[in-house]
């Protein structure tokens, strides 16, 4: 449902125009200083400052609201709300009774018989902050045992005038000791596909040389010995058997282009008319740069959770 | 760990030269009759009959312990075993102080300190043959509520002399009403890819178009509606914000060549020696005519969890 | 850790003397109208209005923050918290190094090298106040299926001059179908009991005539038929073999005297000098009164997490 | 479900008339080297040995199939079973279209539409077997860590001629230090009444002094520091706030007596018509004797659950 993890787990809440989303981090660690710049500075990250992303206004003040004394951790669970202000909720009065292709507007009404229509709702890219404010913590817990996460944008799709673009973000564990991962169901890289593809409009995940392996033969693909446990390539893209085998972990996500053409975007009504509707509502023109530090921070939340802390 | 689902739910268990593999099927609803004829052709799909499959020979006769009553389920857990016979265990005495390149030989030495080196232990192929059981339960109980699921070949790696092969595999879920999967952490599409990322060999994940995706602008990518939640394409895939839309849905899993090459598999002994052996063992040179039917036993796996049985 | 359930899932956070406590209920049907009076009663109930239960003067007012619009549940999480007012630390500053005898300061500290001291920081029953706002929340949804839930003070200890008293809470869950819980560990005599003993100072839970089963015989116990699946008598308290069967559900749990004597507290400080403290701080001289809310709120949470809603 | 745990887990399978029962035991350390006489041992001590326990004869050989190798565990899942013989299904026929009086026979058809309802199918105290193997390991693992735990049988029903009777069985945990356990939803005292209270025929769990406590003022109950953090008493049994204080832990288990009076069990027949029947199959008078063994498993298995390993 809303939560991901066990060990390090992490609740997710809120809608775009409510007033605030927001979640729990459960089972980090006690006594680690929390350094509020660096989540400050990751949420900067996925505001984004180009002129092709969304022109809402997000001012991202993290309240935290228990789970830490003097800014220090206590072990007890880490909740926190970042408050919905400039919300436009006027500008979605027409989606109402409406369905957009090509966005989660339908499934939602058709799982729950309602939704929040407003900016998005629930599925509104607006919820990945709460991810990026865990994922710092995440991160942070990591860098205690020599773990760091990065990632970037591997590749963005044309620009065309006024549309939107997909693209590609590729992500870096490094200080990962082999044995860490459970085998079977509950492999590094099944809980990294996971966490990854619930990224809103994540379309594939690629483990290492990814889809690239399936033209291969054997020969090519083996990572070889060339020194006790140290190999001459990374195709497997440190993960074997679900289990890290010392090298760093790498793997690739692919996003499809935001859906929202704002100057048409193809409609659905309760009725079944089919209509194309000039919406207001700020949205990206190329999510895609926004989206490096929310790939680190479910990268992050999945690897903390199998880390012994 | 060894358990997939909750709802409907899976545990595995087993080693490749143990006495039986087998596994649990909790949560099945009761009163379903089940096709036991069904099952072995499964377990005859996957063990293959070509040239280049393994030439270990499986029985693969399924004995039930617990669960049923007179063919119909009871509602109680689903207990059942492979017995591993023809093992040639002696194959791998040279394995048991050295590590193959390309497995999970070293990984799994890593997290437990130990490891079974027969035949590959916990992380052999053999293991899937108790998913195509549970994922055969699970499709039979999908079928009740009008839902099919099929797996085939997409494509394979070239043909070499001698040298193992890649390849990848389409699955299509059928039947599946709008309004099916729990979004944010729980999205169909995230169950699916951890769910076929835990296959071994799998290397990458695609629904939908996929990597695709991530070449397209926004006006090529939308599933534009043509009639009242009927669309022109289904680049999405059938997967809206983590929430199935009514399409068919449909996912490709590449996977990487197996990285025994029998003639000469590259090797690391504990004292750290490089070498080139000719291990004996049976091994595919091209295992990915037998994952189709894996495939569709963890998209059935993961899609029982998720429907109101 | 901090979560309980997982059909029906509620997540609380926060310490006694921090900004807030709260919680997340998630898996709360959509739809549902929330009447914030009866939450606002129930935690009335909670607070308590005797002259011997605590002086600290708690508003209670309950700030939902998402999973609502317009009074009807989105079927997304529901997050929501509860300032604390009215927090005299200073009152605490003597628990820095030391540790209450009969409290969880020592535990805390061992299990986690840290704690809040302020208020017993996350042990404190401030934490109670957010379980009665998701229990109420699971009232209110088991109401739509004709389920409720009443619990009353079924016997106190005696008063005596400045003392604390201990005492007993009985709880009734009515309309309840035969065929709700699942068996061996899932069973709802299971999950009652461990949501009942998870109320701080519970110290025992008792199902149907509870203790005094163990002093009968087999003819005395069995609850016998008098009409098709109408029983004579309720020993079993409503559930055999972890199922529900028709009859009311009814259920005792037992609670120790609040530990602390406000006069003379026994500390021990972390150099091993034992002392006794008058402490500041505001403690029930008899806390059960406050209970029965507490314990229908886990009661409900409980049901609600088995009941087909 | 039929799970218990998530570090140490171990899930339970089948019927008492079908083919086997058994289970898996998940997240066991790797490199333990199982003394299967301890197991042997454990398994006589619940068949009982005394006039007053059930005829049926079994012979409870356990059969290991996987987890294992040259009696050192492997760390992948632990799968038993034990074979079903001396079944006299024929005792049970009777039961076919009928429910027994104090007995799981109706909840569990209202539950899943059907029924095993030969010798109590799922619901037997056959079942118990599994817990005992389980929890035997559970206890060797314990071992490695200095904890041990032991129970014994604390008072029993009067002896009435011919009839049932009920007792209690005293369980004590020692070597945990402090800090073991989570707090709010996670603590021992809540798991292990869960646990206790998954037995069959229990009615009520108490931790250390249990509901005397709720008798108590303050100052009777509070467990005086006479050293540094060792108490006089121990009447909260060793656990505060969820988490373990380094005491031994101790805890009560209440069981009714068995339901079926072999002379004459009052049942109720599909159609409505109730009467009264001598029944064959075989059944304890007594089977508190029995059940020390069952409780120490159910403790270990909760406590191996929470122990860094």
């Amino acid at each position: 449902m809303n939560t991901i993890g066990h060990n390090f787990r992490f609740t997710s809440f809120g809608e775009s125009h409510g007033l605030a989303v927001g979640g729990i981090v459960d089972g980090c660690p006690a006594n680690i200083e929390i350094d509020f710049e660096a989540i400050s500075t990751d949420l900067k990250r996925r505001r984004g400052n180009r002129a092709d992303t969304t022109q809402r206004h997000e001012t991202d003040e993290v309240e935290f609201v228990s789970g830490l004394k003097g800014g220090l951790t206590l072990g007890t669970p880490i909740a926190f709300f970042l408050r919905n202000g400039d919300c436009r909720s006027a500008d979605y009065e027409l989606l109402k009774d409406r369905f957009r292709a090509g966005h989660a507007d339908y499934t939602y009404q058709a799982r729950y018989g309602t939704r929040d229509h407003r900016g998005g709702g629930r599925a509104s890219g607006r919820e990945t902050a709460t991810r990026v404010v865990a994922g710092n913590i995440a991160k942070q817990v990591l860098a205690t045992v020599g773990v760091s996460v990065g990632a970037e944008v591997l590749k963005l799709a044309p620009e065309r005038d006024g549309d939107t673009r997909g693209g590609a973000v590729v992500c870096h564990i490094r200080g990962i000791k082999a044995g860490v991962g459970d085998p079977i169901f509950g492999g590094l890289d099944s809980e990294l596909a996971a966490a990854a593809m619930s990224i809103p409009s994540a379309t594939a995940f690629e483990i290492g040389c990814g889809t690239a392996a399936s033209d291969m033969n054997g020969s090519q693909f083996v990572d070889k010995w060339v020194a006790p446990f140290v190999t001459e390539t990374n195709h497997c893209g440190g993960i074997q058997g679900g289990i890290s085998n010392g090298n760093e972990i790498t793997f690739t996500v692919h996003f499809h282009p935001v859906a929202t053409i704002p100057e048409a975007t193809q409609c659905i009504s309760s009725d079944g008319t089919i209509e194309y509707l000039a919406l207001g509502g700020r949205h990206d023109r190329c999510h895609v740069h926004r989206l490096p530090v929310v790939v680190e921070a479910m990268a992050a939340i999945a690897i903390a959770n199998h880390i012994k802390l």
